[in-house]
């Protein structure tokens, strides 16, 4: 079967770089919000976090950080805290056939919210 | 602050739509996979789901069935089973200026994978 | 089989109690956290919550309470967040047997931390 | 404050053990069910999941296992699953003083059903 031509004929092929790269940003934030994180573990996390939304169809490159300064303001004596939307700042790159979408997200204080939105197409 | 200025001005008003019912597709599936349901849940379980993600922006409906077939053939003592993407029947109406734009997952047993795509785009 | 005599016969039945509790605990908090939540859905959330949770091995009860309060002074223009572990009050009774086990998460201002710990056994 | 002493006076050092071990295997279930996952990315997926877990209080070690003949024998076109229960085999070490517990979680084909049960106090 071809997927492509059955499922995705009716949007154009950098509608589906920004759909695919959309798909994953969802993904990452619900899949791992709530983890236990600490400045030591941080960066395997990224890592995982990266590996596994790469795995995703037409994804190219997924960057991950995690606040480190928010890691170490940590006021609680149990030393980590849950993962939360205010400590992700994520780029998704999506390509699809030619198509590149950088998909971002990013917690923007003004909004007190993680903004996921479209940085760049080419 | 005008977010959609700021952020979202490099894409059409159509690819909005389609972008923010993807972000909610991948937060749906990741968000719910692994609860604990039943024939006896599902329905409430179904509403939740909704109700959740119809609050994310330019999400103007989201349709969810859980496979009841599944539900009422288990086969373990316990009587539930965590939900699985094989499971899932999605729909996603997401809305953008006029533009309205169906996202859907489906398990397709010929590809194995519940897969997200694009079904109607008005 | 019989599960009880072949996995659990080296603890004790209040313990088993204790155990089963304890899971659900954990389950609830990271199955969830990360959810989109309002004034508007917190209750049909809540719900979805504890019939989800009532299913597993001896889970008699779940209570939970999300925080309105912290609901109503959200300060973004979304008007939803995403369901933390600050905002919730949890309750699980689960019983084994005849002993009964009920476990509290609670967000503990003084640790920064929602502790889950044990509030009673009978 | 003095926390065992304020909210865990009423248990047992050993049932102390037994039930963070608990919460900790809830928690690792629920948190992770989901994530994709391939042949490629299991071992580091693995890592992070452990190293998440013994950040929790009580937690000496997590290990963990994905079922590594389940992802090489993939049926899709992907090349990857979400992860699921029946590719888990999770121990996790527990400590309180001097009190330790070994629980595990297995999948147990008899079942159908990915159990969590006490396997060792010493």
């Amino acid at each position: 079967m071809n997927v492509d031509e059955k499922y995705f004929k009716i949007i154009s092929k950098r509608e589906r770089a920004i759909f695919e790269g959309a798909i994953t940003m969802g993904a990452i934030f619900h899949q791992f919000i709530g983890t236990p994180v600490s400045s030591r573990t941080a960066e395997g996390l990224e890592k995982a976090m990266m590996n596994a939304m790469e795995l995703q169809p037409c994804i190219k490159e997924v960057q991950v950080k995690i606040n480190s300064e928010m890691l170490e303001q940590l006021k609680n004596e149990y030393q980590y805290v849950s993962l939360s939307g205010d400590m992700l700042d994520v780029k998704v790159f999506s390509e699809y056939d030619g198509n590149l979408a950088i998909i971002r997200m990013k917690f923007i204080e003004e909004l007190h919210y993680p903004l996921i939105y479209v940085e760049e197409v080419q």
